[in-house]
């Protein structure tokens, strides 16, 4: 029913108890704490299947088995959001719970720094914490799916600086059409993330819906527009000759040609984070806006 | 279920075949077309209750009766979204239907221009035509209830070019806090009025949300949000010493001393307008959007 | 030449050896702040003038005099932005160097914290620091001139939200009209502060320009504009029956009538900051800007 | 002194008697209108040199000559601002007036409709026109150079989608720092283009500044700044591994490497446009501002 569900004391660890582990590649010292998480997981008889592409850590216990044939309970991510990102467009089963250890630069949807990480995930192997759920968005063109996105799906001109000609549809309906240098549809978790600096609203956790926000258009010709969750979105490339890009999460890029329509709604798929607590207003307002009361 | 519930073919004239009549006063175009408006309605033997203080047409069957003590089928309005706001505000029934005709700036919630005018409602009187029905929001502070809103409850410094401190609770959790010149929650109808100006999202007339928009926030410390429409929204001042007003629709003035905590959430009051089909996204385009494609 | 003149190793005492004091008024802290302050004067042969309305110190060499009869060197100020912008407001000379010790939310005008204000005053004593020159806005409705404005003149709606229907004038040219809240015109100091919060963009401190900004405008009629600083920009009301205010830097408000034309433009006088160097950008970085870096 | 000279009365056509002609290919109703314009030039016994790659007239007195060849008292272009930009980035002599012919979407830039075409252009060949000169933007990386542009230099990522990391100098200050899909440096002519939509305030023609526009950023870390034009601005890459683009007017893209430091500053060079009348607030008003009243 909501957006963002919240699961109080749920089960973490099944019988085959496996943690995953990915880390923001080339630092030395997200490799110490990745070393340090692995000893705790040990500790407490706990398997651990690490990314040999991001994480270097030698261990007994410790399997090197990439993210996209990681089989696991849940997946530690150290880094910033977008090692949450990356290691989401990599996992087969979307709804394998993250756990998100901060060493980003913002790290709005991670859960906890660096030297609260052990405790907090002392607690989580215990029970004690909560599972958050989140919308994902689907997106493709015709038959041709695009990967799942838990921020947003950004079309965009393909060539930087250029604008595309595009028209909006909701279910069918022609809603919007104008130009701009691209537009996106947003998640409510996406609604804090690209699609705030382009001017769009929050979405609220457990607001039944997504955004629409075009990005830089000229002459103001499209507006934010915040649908709900159960409608189609398409975009459709108006302008002869001017190639697009769906941008996944800021991760994958997929190609769009001119006249192609693309559609983009609330995908079956969905995100878990492993939070302590449902700390989503402290997170946008220690993290997200800046303050001075 | 949904915000704007769209009723097709309604009912639209009981036994008492009566319509209210307002008008945008002290403008003789408008009195004119008022008075063929009346003929048409007198010609289908519909009686006819007019505004005193707004209009005066001079015909049989037409009696003089303050809005407030009307008892129609359904009101026509003739002026603009002013017009319509002001005729909400001292409706006795809120959910009385209202049909409007624009002689207005914007007239964005109207439904039909002068000149088409008298067809519509040739086709409204018959039956073809549709019901749409708008959140309204409740506010007040403690016991003290503020009229209902269609567009949007403002709260903003009595002293013009002052700041309000404010903190934000959403379902008694604090979600924001921060000073700004005022902050106003707003339903999908608001959406497209002052909260857009604000710089608000629009949300489609089917979302079940509400805005929240605070105006001119120095350093970017208060964000517009989106909140699940069963959610209870306060905003509290804080600041001692600086007093507030509740403006409702820019119609009403309501004052809220330092400390007060003002409560907002969806009404169980509707407002509901005759157009002659679901026409939103045609009357966002003509009307609010500058186009040049 | 420039907005902002820096004047080098200035002669900050003259004969008189008299420094005004004036402080955020009803706060302990502030007083005993201003106790150490004017013994540190005192230890200099610096005779003080304290505002008997904002500060209460009790010491010999202490004369109790209101701001708008001061005749020093320089004034201190203990407080944020509006003791500042209160001070200017009150002061004969417009042109007296202020040294601002911050105490106050933001306080993106001050020069000092209270930890270091004693060690930062003795080097001005000692000349060790600059003057920084800001230019003024002028305005007045025909023959009536308004007080000059450090920040900026907000013409505004006197009814809160109510909107203005106004003509805007470069040099004698219609160059804008709309409605909107309001509109103001902002100096490069300005800038930093209610026109930012409003949407405008910064002027860096020696761009010979003034900024005007709508606040609020519906349908996204009016924008704002950066005009040449020897240019006369005029305001006039044009809607029938809606009075407004001209707002001079938050601190005095002014009548103004339906069809009233404001005139605003560069004054002769300017204001004097004392500050320890030319730190507007670090400032601008550390008080205003959200970092994350 | 003045950032758009106005030049009265000026002489428009030397003894070489020759006029340019450019336009936006692959559209028949413009080759259409460019034929009958190439007829009027004849009839005034002036020559012809018309870009054999936009546009094909077949007559008599008219020679094919490429934009970069061309050597003429001015040019006319039959399209939009991009096509007059795309003529600005090819042409040899950047100060060679053009005469703007508008059949493009917006033609903020353009001076006259295709119905009024030829009576404007009467007018100029008798002389009763001006001259409006427009800065110039320079900028490059070390000793090279990129084109001069008339509106922008957009410095943005080369991968859609993902942000840069930048620092910024004034005149070897550092003023700012942060993330964002790019940013740019506009010309006053700029600010009512790219820079508008990404949210920078319009400089009016005669203000001596240049106004920098951050695109997108997140958590609002960068702010539009206006500079004065006698000032050097730089956009350092610094974080490792981003490559960007610097692209100027939106027709010439350049590579920019990680750690390249681009140098932006007013250029020698000028654009001139002939004008009936100095008719900036005109354009503004009916171009490119929405408008109701």
């Amino acid at each position: 029913m909501c957006s963002t569900l919240i699961h109080q004391n749920p089960q973490i660890l099944s019988d085959k108890r496996t943690v995953g582990l990915v880390c923001k590649p080339g630092r030395m010292e997200i490799e110490r704490i990745a070393d340090r998480i692995a000893q705790l997981l040990i500790s407490h008889n706990i398997n651990i299947e690490i990314d040999p592409g991001s994480c270097h850590v030698e261990q007994d216990n410790i399997v090197s088995i990439p993210i996209e044939d990681m089989d696991v309970d849940f997946v530690v991510t150290i880094g910033g959001d977008g090692t949450i990102l990356y290691t989401l467009s990599k996992l087969k089963d979307r709804a394998t719970p993250i756990f998100c250890v901060n060493r980003g630069t913002v790290g709005f949807l991670t859960e906890t720094g660096t030297t609260t990480a052990f405790d907090a995930l002392e607690k989580v192997i215990a029970g004690e914490c909560i599972i958050e759920t989140n919308v994902n968005i689907s997106s493709g063109v015709g038959d041709k799916v695009f990967p799942d996105a838990l921020n947003e799906v950004y079309v965009v001109s393909k060539i930087p600086g250029r604008l595309l000609t595009m028209q909006i549809f909701l279910d069918d309906v022609r809603i919007d059409y104008g130009r701009a240098d691209g537009a996106m549809l947003a998640t409510p978790s996406g609604s804090t993330a690209y699609a705030l600096a382009a001017g769009g609203s929050i979405l609220a956790p457990d607001v039944n819906g997504l955004i629409f926000v075009p990005v830089c258009p000229p002459r103001f010709e499209l507006k934010s527009i915040v649908i709900p969750d159960h409608a189609t979105l398409e975009i459709e490339l108006v302008k002869k000759g001017t190639s697009g890009l769906a941008v996944i999460d800021g991760q994958t890029r997929w190609d769009i040609e001119p006249h192609d329509k693309i559609w983009l709604k609330k995908s079956e798929a969905v995100t878990k984070f492993i939070r302590l607590y449902d700390n989503y207003y402290d997170r946008l307002n220690t993290r997200l806006i800046p303050r001075t009361l």
